[in-house]
């Protein structure tokens, strides 16, 4: 029989007791920002609950609660993954109907008033300290999209299906669901076969249907990580909407990758859900029909997660469009993989750092498409919202939201929540900055 | 006349009065690593100066002198400069002959002997912690050298002589200067022309002689940095061997750009020359034959500075090459341009973070060119050593030292010291990573 909890969980919550995922919040009453798990509607305050003898039944936390103080995840990650797990289960129990510690929280009125707080109470944060952030780009359906609409190729790199093709991000630039997003302004050319660019707000701003991992075990420079370990190296998965701006990206972009069309903002689902967690709904991702490396190769078939994704798009004037719905399983390398290849030459990870898988699109249809660059063939192709809106690229006041869940029938879903973002007008640059 | 010190200082020393950099050092005494600047042959340990009342004729550093007890310089650079001009001014002061404080230091043997130690005895440590580190490309020569090597095009991106080319590099793999590098292992293509890659250790190890730029003011996502305020936000320069897998390159960055390639390991020199000791050095860079937009116009045309830049090579066998000698005005874009294009787009800046110029080559004769890429014709022409040896790329036991020096003929010279660095072999794979 499923586990349920004493808390009440809606049929539809992403936080079921099957999750127990890990955040930072804080709330109007404590400003200060706390280590956290999500159950039904509710945050679990794992400082208070920590401060009120919550984990009395889990000793091998106990010389570590220090970490429920921090205000970033790091310190708890630095743990290890027996620790995330044994912390996780003995959550997992405290909140069981019929579980085996009633008393510490489920019959103590006292602690809950202190620990458990609704969730629309509860103002999320980052949940790591960010060191290094590296987006990747092994979503194969939206390469070969992009392929064909930037640069007009029909056919990928010789190395794609080789490594797991990916670029330094700019970790200052990630922020948390929420967060509003400037539109950036820079370099675009004005028309095809223009030779010189002017200078422009973006007129081509997209988002990218992207999951996220957290690093949770450094590797010491020069020591790469084998495939087989790499699983002990990642504490959990986000949804990550890499913002991007078209039409800076195709002039700035060649030799050395996408810059300011990328820096400019990512945002991130505030719950990072644990591998463990996701364990269940591991599957098959795209076939390679290639044989790769023995360093990249996994010992099973089941390499990535089947989370049941959506986009949704709402406009300031009320209009509105699922945009996107997707599965994960779109990716032709895992996580595992694309630790195994960054660290092949011997790149050091710290924990806190955090890869993106890139964007997710399916094949053929558009409608399961993760940018809009892909579903309006880069703006040939309009988007119809429900009050006769139409849409190509993103205006100012529209909002996006990501979700992912898992659902295996067990009536327990296992969810992240929402990644949202509303894009605000580019910045008034004054006449100082034209002046000469 | 030209300032001089009471401490002395050798003819060729880099660190003349005219210098006052700032760096992080530990010694064997005392492993804790804290801020100090350089003169002649001496550290000048700061936090021992500032608890010996060091800093008793400077009221302005009085309530922040908690930053010289800190194991990184972000602290003391986030004072912002009109405080970091005041403590170079203040130690020029003190470790001037004939100065206004002699009973500071130099009548105070005390002191002097807490507070001084001779730099052989000195370990240097990384100067700040780095948030974020972004590679640029703005050396013309070097740029045009490698679009004819590598991609076998004469002419440059339309892109390249309008905005700065960049990328996100990897900050968790800057190291300080002593640090062994492991040569890199990756895929590569064995031939020209083959289709699939081999594993295999790096064949065409490379260095690239660059400065790089420390931010010591933060600018909030969504507001870019006015190219007239762009110098208020650097600290300081240092030498920056960004070493380069050139196999692992051709074989990676399409078309995302550099990536295993890069981010095995960067070389810093430790010490900080700061924005105000190289201002007697500004001079013009290399002059742009397009008109460049607004956002980009710097208020004077000395942009760069004349940094006499020295390449080293010394082998496990005794060889020995002086492989390049070139300036450091061959750049097309300044650190100002840097970072007001990087900003541009609302991009966000902390403290800490490092921004580097890309490869800096002469024009014309190989000897003055950045690279072994550029030098050898990615391995066609062979260099010689005084003792017989040979190189294209470099060979474990290879040591490659860079050293950078202003000198305005003032007998005092502004200098970087060394950035220096040796090959260790590839990390040994067992077959733990290839049984399968």
């Amino acid at each position: 029989m499923a586990l349920s909890s004493w808390v009440s969980v809606a049929k539809d919550s992403h936080f079921s007791i099957e999750n127990i995922p890990f955040g930072i919040i804080s709330t109007e009453d404590n400003p200060k920002p706390r280590p956290a798990t999500a159950i039904g509607d509710y945050a679990l305050d794992l400082e208070a609950f920590a401060a009120g003898n919550g984990f009395s039944g889990l000793s091998t936390i106990q010389p570590h609660q220090a970490v429920f103080s921090e205000p970033v995840l790091n310190a708890f990650g630095s743990l290890g993954k027996p620790i995330h797990s044994a912390v996780r289960r003995y959550l997992q129990s405290v909140l069981a109907k019929d579980g085996p510690f009633p008393d510490v929280l489920e019959k103590n009125e006292a602690l809950q008033k202190k620990s458990l707080i609704r969730l629309d109470k509860v103002r999320n944060h980052l949940p790591f300290k960010i060191g290094d952030y590296t987006d990747f780009y092994v979503g194969l359906n939206h390469a070969e999209n992009c392929s064909r609409i930037m640069r007009g190729i029909g056919s990928l790199n010789p190395n794609y299906r080789q490594l797991p093709v990916g670029y330094h991000g700019r970790a200052s630039s990630v922020v948390v669901s929420g967060t509003p997003i400037q539109r950036p302004s820079g370099q675009i050319l004005e028309k095809p076969g223009d030779q010189l660019p002017i200078f422009s707000h973006c007129r081509k701003l997209d988002f990218e249907l992207e999951l996220g991992c957290f690093i949770c075990k450094p590797n010491e420079m020069g020591r790469p990580i084998n495939i087989d370990e790499a699983l002990d190296h990642l504490f959990g998965v986000v949804m990550m909407n890499d913002w991007s701006a078209r039409d800076i990206q195709a002039w700035e972009m060649a030799p050395l990758g996408p810059f300011n069309a990328k820096n400019f903002g990512t945002t991130i689902s505030p719950w990072v859900v644990t591998m463990e967690a996701l364990e269940p709904f591991r599957t098959a991702g795209i076939e390679n029909d290639q044989s790769i490396l023995p360093y990249l190769r996994q010992n099973t078939d089941k390499t990535v997660y089947d989370i049941h994704l959506t986009v949704d798009l709402q406009t300031a004037k009320g209009g509105k469009l699922k945009v996107t719905e997707t599965s994960s399983r779109n990716l032709l390398f895992s996580f595992e993989q694309m630790l195994a290849h960054h660290t092949v030459g011997g790149c050091p990870f710290n924990t806190g750092d955090l890869i993106g898988s890139g964007t997710i699109s399916g094949k053929g249809d558009p409608s399961t498409f993760g940018a809009l660059l892909e579903q309006t063939e880069n703006g040939k192709v309009s988007l119809k919202l429900n009050n006769g809106e139409e849409r190509t690229f993103l205006l100012d006041g529209d909002t996006v939201t990501f979700r992912g869940v898992c659902d295996n029938g067990s009536g327990n879903l296992v969810g992240f929540g929402e990644c949202s973002g509303t894009i605000q007008p580019a910045f008034n640059f004054d006449q100082a900055y034209f002046s000469r």
